[in-house]
């Protein structure tokens, strides 16, 4: 759960990468970083905890002169917060090309310690992908690039990689596709993004998508293609993605992200076999608009705002306990009593994780006065933690794992009048690709392991 | 456009009165600031320019001891930007009560110049506030009580204002009722807000709104009432709260500002008498969800999000020109291109006051594919600039007055294919009250004055 | 204990201004402001707690246009830390003359309480200073130079004042010249100053003194002199200036510090009439220099650096309890052992306030080895508190009054071997000023108290 | 020219190395780093550009709890200024240790370029520190401690470095003894310091010097010496570090740095064959001072405060230019004009490395009104580049290089009347060491190059 922009052969590259980094904000607000290939063929960065428009609030400390720059901003999982692990990732030099190298890297190497056990050595990080730099080390190969395709045949999982040396910019993405990565034109350039949303401002337009297993180099003004020594059988592009993660606006894999989550909320209505009695449909803002408008639109019942989301409000001045977190969520998302009172309502959104949000939604739904409040969701129940690239974990917080999957203790959890969910097929179908199982991965709904 | 907070008997005060002015954040993002009632019989002030997270960041410097205090949070307009300006404002000692004041006022005294001249003498601020300091001290009174009541005798506007002393504190309302003013219990103490929504996660009960011409003094666990010497024929209660300002959850002089907007959009499609044929009805987010909800229950017509709002971007990081700035509107309100291409669109916002923010979506939604985008306003021309406390000048800049009210040359402006705006008598209705006529003050819309 | 600098006629006034400030730090490290007169006719102001450096690192922040400044570096004594009280104070408007007024004051009116009770009024801080605002709005004077003449013939006390309009800069010296005030010429403009070496870098030329009893104004390219309207019938020269407090390449009322402070070291040793025989003198760093220099001289013992101050070295990361405190001093003044070992040593220094500075060192050269430690102070006991504006109480700290003058008391506190202490006809007469006298206020040494 | 300080079995050992290091500032305030062994058997670090006090001015980013840190303050050399390149270094783990090692280094390894090469691979910084990292790798020995002796018997050059590890810390000393290193005990913990300055206010007790050669293991509360498997012929402590980097109260391999800066005082004059005909010995603030007065003593020739150094001064608000640069040593320099004004002077100072200052404080003499300035300089010119830890390159400010060490030449350059250094064997006779040629590197003044 990750952002990357690359720049190649623009001016001020660190500007405009930042300018893709901040429109990537909300795949990750825990730490963000940027690497820029300065005219006297160093490599400078500037990274820090918290999000984009705070760490990079002093243009004296980001405004590098250079050409090519990459920037990542990044969604933590706990155990790996301090600032070494922030990316992107550098070396000063490398022997013998003599050469800076930095990596930004949005994805999962799933044999990463098994690696390290191997090739041993001093790391200056905890994460999984500066097994990259040892693993170039180690490699026989002579050239650079060969020795960077070498590296990545090495490793199991997900990446879409962006590597950034004082000459040149390559972007790689692993053979089964799980992560998106799109090739943008600026003038005599490039920009490379996790969601065309990155290029928006800086006036890029799309190229294409970098194909899975391949490697695109960037040098002068020229993209050359290599392939990755390593293939897939299927594809396995994340469905968490379409579901909550991309912006609404993208297209992803050549599916319409706002249209999948619209049939998505559709199908969900298809699909109760008794559909409780309702008098109106309530969006939870923002994730579960337009599951809700399919919803809506399926069963013919009125469509209200039942709650208000407060976009101003900032952290509180209280110091927040267990029960006080709670409360936080009625803050920003406010029950609009006047439409819901005396009602029985249907509260939907996009998918269920720990279950905290939903739950308090209900209560506060009750606490103003709604009849009944059921719950609609429009994906499966998440039961497995991700280990390509969503931060889903840690295990023991998944409320339908907790509960095996019994869909009755999880509704009696959020305590909710009825709860549905809809059903894996349902899904897939949502994508409207015929083939849709052979081109998605699930693992987090069926526990369907990718094979590599 | 501000919003006041007042605490009073209440442990930690400072802390209650800047949780509820964090919740009032919508009414003011350009400065904020606080007064505190120290132990020691002085008052003690945290003040700055931008949002309340950011001014109050450090608690070393706003966590005072105490049990009462004011906050306020600002709009800013043109040429009253100093730090100095930001209120409260605030006296260290008043002879001969030998006494600190602090005031915070959410208004607008009309006669203020005029008095000034009148009175002559130093001011600190260029703010229409400070003249109350001026009239208590020329006034005859003997009693600290009364002068304040001699002052507010004498000015004219709109003002729901707050006055902390080291003892007591004062809360009052113009006779016209213009602003809003809420009084909320927390234990022994109380609280006084803009917005009930203030009183949030502090855990207070609504007491009931100050009354308008009501002054209400805070002493010991006791609320006073007091009668302003001055009375109003008829009420003034600003109408733009509800289009626009006031947060949908709130409830103002008995009107659920929900339903108001939502009956306006209702309202807007009833009154169109030759409607455009579209396709699908798009809100405008978040601005114009509840009249797009009215408008869509009303014509029948397909709802669906065209419009994605991003809430994580944060300030770009290229410097904004006049081009760019409208640019900046692309990022925050993206078209969603698969929910709008190739389609006749009706785009439903609140209203439009300077105009370059319809506009441009207009653009926005014509570049992502939409054949056709007629726009409708739940409210009507705005042409006069308010003079009781909303910021939605200078003149030159309301596109209806700049137009003279002709609806054709602001469609031609806005480059949409159809424009409607609903009537004043439309929006009137919309307040669901029979007498709204005498109730509200249309001055903006209708450039009929109050008269005092 | 404060410095003033005015600037008057110079491009980028507010820059020179900080310019002298800067080196006017010694004056005072509290807090400082700056007050700008800008081309628009307002004044701007910025200030802090704090030193010059610290409170003005971002340009943003204080690099106003404008031709004309005021700024103010002030000692703080307990009670007035608020912002509200740190100089420059400031009017955004003073009427019927519609024109903002600031004010940087070096100094102390001794009757401001009874002129606050007498006017009444609100004040927005609780200095003394701000009266001067409530005596120009209460003369019956027309024109704005005679108010402002008026209000000065209505204070006691020391100043050194300087007064800035949007239009011109007023400086004035009270008639008994207690603080200095120095003109200085910038091409065709003027800088205004406590010290000329506050006018070091900006490459300005000596004028003169402001003289006792003068006010000049700064119009145009000229300055003017007038009278104000009251006289003293001698000088009081604040004598602590030199002793201690101004710095010693200075030259004040045509005294050199420096030879002032060498003389009362060589007058020190020719007072003692039995010398303690000692084998080394230490001057204390940097305060005693000048004096050890001239005792070294006088009596012909060896000179040895036995103290090194440490100027590098910040803040402790240690919580300071009052006994760390203490060892506080041992960091920036360290022992040097290899010199002191074995010795019997005179410690000269210019003063003893408090008596914990000369305690805490007497310690450490004993600890470092020293057989026997004297103490030689080149001024009388300090027994009184300055009411004229050096910041030298509250009364109880004051080591030799809490001793009532007993000499042999004040040596046991400080654990000395011997104390001596130069008398007031002594230094008197290093000042090298026959009719000294009659020029210098002795107040806080003698009890005697100016006349007004 | 670096300072180190470790701590080991110490409650809050961050704190207590900050406190170290702050007293150690005058080592170097370019940079610097802290790095904690935390109780989950991590490191973390925080590090930046500047000085100790404004990089740690937040407890919340350095106050790490754990038992053991090592702490590094530099001067930094052109071209190596990036943050990355701020010590200590730090790996967040050792395979096949498993183990997390940071890095403190004061020196300067002349081979490592040549071992880079050699062992080729991926270095994140510049420095020549990192080298160790890679021998410990490429080592073949099994146990940890084996491997760092290994690491230290391949380099040459100068080190006092400190290894921390989640569990030892281990302080080493070159063979030749080139930079200082202190053990200090504190309870049952102990302190390593460059200068036993660094103890200071954290109440330890001296041990001893860590022994050129040697290597000392801390672990639970003993201390262990082990013995690197390399030796030197002799020694090569710095005679720099006596003549102007170390602190005046320290004694540095039995010599007192005071003692011996007061002797070469002495012997400057004793060598001189015809001394100038002065009036007064000036010392410059501070680093001539006690070279000065051991001038005065040998001389008879009266001492004077011509100088006056400001402490309290900050950065200047005039952008400097080549040439207001050198004003501003106008500034914390200030003469003292009633002391030199129609004397014939002579200005002593410890040394001459770029001749700027020198010559600045000349011109500044001489406009203060001396007639005759007459420099003398208590040690030889420098003319060689130390590659042995201490910045004084490059090799082109070196003016006495740039003269090919012809003293009249220099002389004009700084435009004094005379000028006079100290030879080398005085340099080393005022050691007051029989063997000083012996135990001294005086290659920045012989060229006589260090052999390993």
């Amino acid at each position: 759960m990750c952002g990357v922009v690359g720049v190649y052969n623009v001016e001020n590259a660190a500007r405009t990468a930042l300018e893709g980094l901040r429109l990537l904000q909300h795949r990750g607000q825990d730490g963000a970083g940027l690497v820029v290939a300065l005219p006297d063929g160093t490599l400078e960065r500037k990274r820090g905890r918290g999000d984009v428009q705070s760490i990079f609030s002093d243009p004296h400390e980001w405004a590098f002169p250079g050409r090519a720059a990459i920037a990542h901003t990044r969604y933590a999982t706990q155990g790996e917060q301090t600032e070494d692990n922030i990316q992107p990732i550098k070396s000063a030099t490398f022997f013998p090309f003599q050469i800076p190298i930095s990596i930004a890297h949005n994805g999962n190497f799933s044999n990463f310690l098994e690696l390290q056990q191997r090739l041993g050595g001093f790391y200056q990080t905890t994460t999984d992908t500066e097994i990259i730099f040892h693993l170039m080390h180690n490699s026989p190969e002579r050239d650079l690039e060969k020795r960077i395709l070498d590296a990545a045949a090495h490793v199991d999982g997900s990446y879409s990689m962006l590597i950034l040396t004082s000459e040149k910019l390559y972007a790689m993405r692993d053979p089964a596709g799980f992560r998106p990565l799109i090739i943008g034109r600026i003038g005599d350039g490039f920009i490379v993004s996790s969601e065309r949303y990155g290029f928006g401002r800086v006036g890029a337009d799309v190229v294409r998508d970098v194909n899975p297993g391949e490697m695109v180099v960037f040098e002068g003004n020229q993209m050359l293609s290599r392939k990755i020594g390593r293939t897939s059988e299927r594809k396995y592009h994340c469905i968490f993605e379409l579901v909550y993660f991309a912006n609404p606006a993208e297209t992803q894999n050549r599916v319409e992200v706002s249209e999948f989550r619209f049939r998505s909320g559709m199908m969900l209505y298809g699909e109760e076999e008794h559909p409780a009695r309702i008098d109106v449909v309530v969006p939870v803002m923002d994730s579960g608009l337009d599951a809700a408008y399919g919803y809506h639109k399926a069963s013919g019942i009125d469509l209200v705002r039942g709650i208000y989301r407060n976009h101003h409000v900032g952290r509180t001045f209280i110091q927040p306990t267990q029960e006080e977190r709670r409360k936080s969520l009625r803050e920003k998302q406010i029950p609009v009593s006047a439409m819901i009172k005396g009602k029985r309502i249907k509260l939907v959104d996009d998918s269920i994780v720990r279950g905290n949000t939903t739950k308090g939604l209900v209560k506060m739904a009750r606490d103003a006065g709604a009849l009944e409040v059921h719950v609609g969701i429009a994906s499966p129940p998440v039961r497995w933690v991700c280990e390509f690239g969503i931060a889903n974990g840690p295990v023991e917080d998944l409320i339908a794992r907790t509960y095996e999957g019994n869909v009755e203790r999880v509704r009696e959890y959020i305590d909710a009048d009825t709860l549905t969910y809809l059903s894996v097929p349902g899904l897939l179908k949502a994508t409207g690709m015929g083939d849709a199982q052979q081109r998605y991965c699930t693992y987090c709904l069926t526990g369907e392991k990718p094979e590599f």
